[in-house]
């Protein structure tokens, strides 16, 4: 969202007749408007939530960025990304102001690991989606969503460019994804198949540059992919953990495609913000992910049978484009 | 080395009128030959010791393998590569008859660790080496050796190819590097730098890729780097550590470079077995690494000043070739 101080922020790379009525608040009403048409039942904010370096307040940005998800009384979840952090709060701090807000389903950190050093980064969590109440799948978690701090800035002198994500917290991942994949086969309610999982960060993986117009949907129109100048393994760390199908990213406003890579798919949100560098004419777009759930043969609500993909543009009818499916479930319970 | 059946089994990949005598003990030979020109203080095994495709007993294999080492009673350190487990004996089952022999080093796995799950494979384990006895440095590890399996093969589906290091243990990797730092920059006698690091593992790292003649010291002669086809970031977490200053892996037999990216130096050992492929003519080697002690200004041994090596061809002279600095201490203490 690259929120600021709202009203008196202006708008970066609109059009012309825009300009001069375009703020901070226009990114608001996009969410509002979103919210209305999809009725979502999470939103999920994937980094450069606010601008620091434009914020004379970085806990009334936050406030005011995320407003819209509390008025509309729905869960949300944060992840940070490079810029949270360049005003008058720290990357904790600004998690640790996420975190206190209402109706966030946000967490600081893993409090279930006994790691003997800390985590690294801030915002380090993960949510278990349950099976419908009153199911045999509602004490189960039928879809895992991993949310990770994919860091800002490299911390390494001599490696310049963003950050990563860490082996500590890639370590994290790993046992927690192994946990809920024995959970999910275990009884009640044994399943043979893990329950698919989703992760979402703000920095691009290095293998999100392994695609092209002939192998995704959606659009790649920056120079590069905007990943750290180094590989540090979390691709194939979720390929080792197997549940995750795909994956969604900020940081890119231009490039906002989904691929396929070896059964993971890795996906952009799509530029949302205003006062973010954008194309003019070119629409703010927010990314809709929708799990569907099957039905047992006792004709009671079961796992996940799919999920799809698809965008919302920020035009006059909130235009639907680029529908895709990331992944159906191979076998029936 | 490749080992098997000893005397019965033949050689790869030598001349013609070397291939009727030359057998597992022209290994060794080299072996013995190699320990008495330089008289090290301790020898690294970086895998793949024994073949145990060809080899009718692991056990047996390992102890013949070793041998030579145990004869010069030098202490020695092994690595699995991605062939020691094919014979009679799993990966767990080399490692752990390899632990129970004379005068090894070598260890299972770290117990240090609060994992909550074990370490992924077997043989990951670190060494200090001790300042001089009686300096101040005695009780001080001025060099820090890591040791890590890197797999045999791709355990998944999506994925071919050899296997990779995985997040615990980098994880294992990286909180040991930092408490070993923070040892080293404690009293007594605290230094400003972290004592160099040396890590041996056999599958090379992608990164392993980035060099060509202009900027390395031996040859590449195989068609690519074998290295496992994900990246699965463990050069990103030595970065992140800061104190590995070089990498040494086996797995190549015909590349045997050694270069430096940013800050590491990236080593193959050289091809040294003889019932492993080769070049005929081209000579199996060794690599020898040296670490010099500065002294103090009150004229005792103290920290590591600077690391060195070369390797030797196992020719009529033992020829030394490709003298290179790996590392120089950077301010006095």
């Amino acid at each position: 969202m690259h929120f600021a101080d709202g009203a008196s922020t202006k708008c970066l790379d609109v059009l012309p007749d825009q300009l001069p009525t375009c703020s901070d608040l226009n990114t608001s009403a996009f969410l509002r408007r979103a919210i209305l048409a999809e009725n979502p039942h999470l939103i999920v904010f994937t980094g450069d939530n606010i601008f620091g370096f434009d914020s004379s307040d970085s806990g009334r940005s936050l406030n005011a960025a995320f407003a819209p998800a509390i008025e509309a009384k729905l869960p949300w979840a944060v992840v940070l990304g490079n810029h949270d952090q360049e005003g008058t709060l720290s990357r904790e701090g600004v998690m640790r102001h996420v975190v206190g807000m209402e109706g966030t389903l946000s967490e600081m950190n893993p409090t279930v690991v006994d790691v003997r050093d800390e985590i690294d980064g801030f915002g380090n969590y993960n949510l278990e989606v349950g099976g419908v109440e009153g199911s045999v799948f509602e004490n189960k978690s039928v879809m895992n969503l991993y949310f990770l701090d994919s860091g800002d800035y490299s911390t390494v002198d001599s490696v310049s460019g963003y950050g990563w994500i860490k082996p500590s917290q890639q370590y994290w991942f790993q046992i927690t994804s192994r946990q809920l994949q024995k959970a999910y086969k275990s009884k009640p309610q044994p399943q043979k198949e893990s329950a698919p999982g989703l992760a979402f960060f703000h920095i691009p993986l290095p293998e999100y540059a392994s695609f092209d117009s002939s192998n995704f949907t959606g659009v790649k129109q920056e120079a590069g992919i905007s990943s750290a100048s180094v590989n540090s393994g979390f691709f194939s760390a979720m390929l080792e953990a197997g549940d995750v199908k795909a994956v969604f990213t900020g940081h890119d406003h231009l490039n906002d495609f989904c691929g396929e890579l070896t059964g993971i798919n890795l996906c952009y949100g799509g530029g949302f913000g205003y006062h973010a560098y954008g194309k003019a004419g070119w629409a703010r777009r927010a990314r809709v992910v929708l799990a569907t759930l099957e039905k047992t043969e006792k004709g009671e609500w079961g796992a996940v049978k799919s999920i799809r993909t698809w965008k919302r543009l920020d035009d006059e009818h909130l235009t639907t484009i680029d529908q895709q499916v990331l992944w159906i479930k191979k076998s029936t319970s």
